[in-house]
């Protein structure tokens, strides 16, 4: 952020008066802005013994696969999002389940949740953002094509919970990959 | 937002290509400005048959009781911001515990997200932008005067779970309250 959002005066970080933080602080016109970590809502959309994968036709990780999530949007819900992320994504229509994991992603400033979904009917395409939407059994998960840490946990842990017939709550933190040498 | 925030030129509120939603956009550099709801993290903060509430020393609902909780900053994790707000607004040390709820607010933009914590020691004391501290026991909880319908909510929960044995996880919404005639 270099201009203010609300006149348009060059803004300076710093530590306003009574906060602990720095900020992006216009001097023109007084306001503070905030900047906050958003949230990515997507679903682990069920078909019988199969899970929905969707390959990347975008940046970042174009080409690999991920459950159909997204930045969730202002005026919606959690579970409204990932709803509506699941049907632009591979055009999946669900009903969404419970909260199934919540990873905290402090490096990116993003958190995401994600719902366990069933879906309605098998009918899937891919969207605008997507190459190809698959439905993958256990055994044909593309573990080495994943695109994200946390996509890779949230489906290790699935399948765990699934062989031991309890779908419990995973919350955790993704660290910044080290750098390989 | 009037004015981009990279350039400093006018925005227009426009949907852009291959999007579904109107955003702020800058005719000058060609930015995209998305907005985002936000998070609030605290924690329902327990000692013996006590919990913590803080009186707002700040608006909105200044003078009224709430659990500590404030806007996640970027970062930072759910519960490491949870545990930084009870810090702040109680001076309060808490190991935190499990997820207890989470709230959606769409008419605002927010999401709740509430821990169970326990508190390390009970001495307690007002931050900057708290009148007061008190751990309250059930029947000393002032409903009347609780800040937000969401801390209500999360209360009449605990409360409830309590009797029963069994801490659960809550999921919600909360609506926009009916204007009254």
């Amino acid at each position: 952020m270099k201009f203010c959002s609300e006149c348009g005066a060059p803004v300076t970080l710093r530590v306003p008066p009574g906060d602990t933080l720095p900020r992006h602080v216009c001097d023109a016109c007084r306001a503070i802005h905030y900047q906050n970590p958003r949230m990515v809502v997507g679903c682990i959309v069920e078909w019988a013994d199969r899970i929905l994968l969707c390959k990347r036709g975008i940046e970042p990780r174009y080409g690999l696969w991920t459950v159909p999530a997204g930045f969730m949007e202002n005026g919606e819900t959690t579970f409204g999002g990932a709803v509506r992320e699941t049907l632009e994504e591979a055009n999946a229509r669900v009903e969404v389940g419970p909260l199934y994991a919540l990873y905290n992603i402090p490096h990116i400033n993003q958190v995401y949740i994600l719902f366990r979904a069933r879906l309605v009917d098998p009918d899937v395409s891919a969207g605008a953002e997507t190459l190809e939407v698959r439905l993958f059994t256990e055994a044909e998960i593309p573990w080495e094509e994943i695109a994200f840490a946390s996509i890779r946990h949230a489906l290790t842990h699935y399948y765990d919970d699934r062989r031991q017939g309890d779908y419990k709550f995973h919350m955790g933190t993704i660290e910044r990959a080290p750098v390989k040498s």
